[in-house]
């Protein structure tokens, strides 16, 4: 079936991009000797996050436990739980996945460490632990090198847990012109922390960083030894935007089809914030997609189910009926609301995969 | 279960609060001798749609056949689909729709009539067609009352469509300000349509207009019949903001925990876009959600896994592992998210329902 043979709107996947981008950070990875641990949130289809395995990562990240269940039923079986795991319910969660899988979870508060440590000793399991610290981009992390060595000594306290490093976040988006900026507070983080927990005699053997649009410069990063990508294996408009990718590393295009076009320049297609999200683009742009067929064609506004292209400017004649490619904003968001996609080597829909953990909040 | 037992992040509807609900809006819709044809994207859930029907309703309408498809399964015979059928596999999809139920489709183009008609008359069955005008928010809908007149006679050429009149969508968020303006241009609108109409013979039974926003001025509109109002049955920040609800009229909640307190001012809980969708709120407010146990936290920003409250300005302490309850900005995109719903009275679920027709995009 040709890609434009599927029913609207369709999340089209294509595989020959995706192994090009597979190869390009795995290759980045090895030849700065940095471990890849790909974040599986962007495709969260258990056979990518085998490629991902195959292509050399040395594990697999994923942000909620419902996501890391997934991937431990279809075989995965080292995982980095990226994400602070609060409550009962989710440390006992927890412990029965580290009895099938090698399981290191990311924590900035001591009652993180408290609820680990308990669902994993009362099933009599290990859980590795990374201290998750804030290098400048104030989400999650603990704010200095003492509360890290704090949290780090907690952790080593508890036998069913063990303590294996640091994570940290870069922040995704930053300017060139701020980039080198923000290397040097993010390295002056790294250094006292690293230099405080071996003056404490702690060795730290995972220092774990790095988003897709940073990770071309993972290697600068003072003492890191992997990185967490996720939107690299398809990219989407943000990364072109941030100049991470090319329109041609784009391996997820939205299939709409013209519905309506009875308003003077403007076009109606059938995907909306339901099959896009409503996420916007990189600040100081607009738009939420990119018409391969047009770039003249502004994404301009959204409902449910309704996408607005203005076409004003644009001197391309539309049919109703007609089929477009959009390169959505934001890949990751765009999956989570797909039940399925269809996988394409060019124009040639391959197979159909379900999103097995999509949705997969907590 | 108390409701702050649910794991989170989940999203709890009391059912008290929906009864008022549905029953203040059916109670509208009598006293006008309005007919009431609510729009079940709000809520995807079939167990819903028949209180909307036991409450008075006349039908309901859904976005697309995949909802559709849905609703006919559970037994909901009289259906709107609000949207245009674009397609030969839709148009046969619409078909088979009709052999087990009153249905109805709004378009705006010669291409949707023929697509309606060649469906229906190869399976040997019949739809109902309301003709979708633009009353000025320009997304859908035919510019004037002569292209009205023509598709109306395209159709009633068909003999397996029926012309059943009219269909606008009248904005969502209008100001109170521009509300007598707006009401003033889209009655202007729809009289020249009606005459235009009556002078050429046509009778239009149906005149289908009416969101939540704009649901109790309903009855200002000119020759209107029947509204299709969605977020009512839930209410969200959005219609709160707009001034068409109160906080206890909203009957979704997103219970988060409370997972980093690590940096200071700031909270982060389990639910960020995956949770709530990244939809803002009305124009001139700032947020992403309500905390309703703390009306100074401000939902300043969200990851999709990561909500940030800031909380500088709030007195309030927070503990790792509390929970919070979140009134989303945008009800509708929030259930398209969750699987599956707690249904609750007061601070006690009742059950857990799967939210059935939620990503039925096509």
């Amino acid at each position: 079936m040709n890609i434009r043979d599927v029913d609207t709107p369709a999340l089209v996947i294509d595989l020959d991009k995706v192994e090009k981008n597979l190869k390009a950070m795995a290759e980045y990875c090895r030849s700065h000797h940095i471990n890849l641990r790909p974040h599986t949130k962007t495709h969260k289809m258990p056979s990518l996050a085998k490629r991902q395995l195959e292509h050399g990562a040395t594990g697999l990240t994923v942000a909620k436990l419902g996501e890391a269940e997934i991937m431990v039923e279809s075989g995965v079986d080292r995982l980095l739980v990226a994400y602070p795991i609060i409550g009962r319910p989710k440390a006992e969660r927890l412990a029965a996945l580290c009895e099938k899988a090698d399981v290191t979870i990311a924590l900035d508060s001591p009652e993180a460490v408290d609820f680990a440590a308990r669902g994993t000793s009362e099933r009599g399991v290990r859980a590795g632990i990374l201290v998750e610290v804030d290098v400048g981009f104030r989400r999650c992390g603990v704010q200095d090198d003492q509360a890290a060595l704090k949290l780090a000594q907690r952790i080593i306290d508890c036998s069913s847990l063990e303590f294996r490093g640091l994570l940290f976040y870069p922040g995704s988006y930053v300017t060139q012109e701020t980039q080198e900026e923000q290397l040097r507070k993010v390295n002056a983080s790294l250094e006292r922390l690293l230099d405080s927990f071996q003056a404490n005699g702690i060795p730290v053997p995972v220092v774990s960083g790095g988003s897709t649009p940073t990770a071309r410069f993972s290697h600068r990063f003072s003492g890191l030894t992997e990185i967490r990508p996720g939107t690299y294996i398809f990219n989407d408009r943000n990364t072109m935007l941030h100049g991470v990718a090319q329109l041609d590393d784009c391996a997820g295009t939205v299939i709409v089809t013209v519905v309506s076009k009875a308003v003077p320049g403007k076009v109606i297609v059938d995907g909306g914030s339901k099959t896009f999200s409503s996420d916007p683009c990189l600040a100081g742009h607009t738009g939420f997609g990119l018409v391969k067929e047009d770039p003249e064609a502004v994404f301009v506004a959204m409902n449910e189910e309704h996408g607005y292209l203005d076409v004003s400017r644009s001197g391309r004649r539309y049919a109703i009926g007609e089929k477009l490619g959009v390169i959505p904003n934001h890949i990751c968001a765009t999956v989570n609301l797909h039940n399925e996609v269809f996988f394409a080597r060019g124009e040639t829909v391959e197979s159909v995969c379900p999103v097995a953990a999509r949705g997969k909040i907590r």
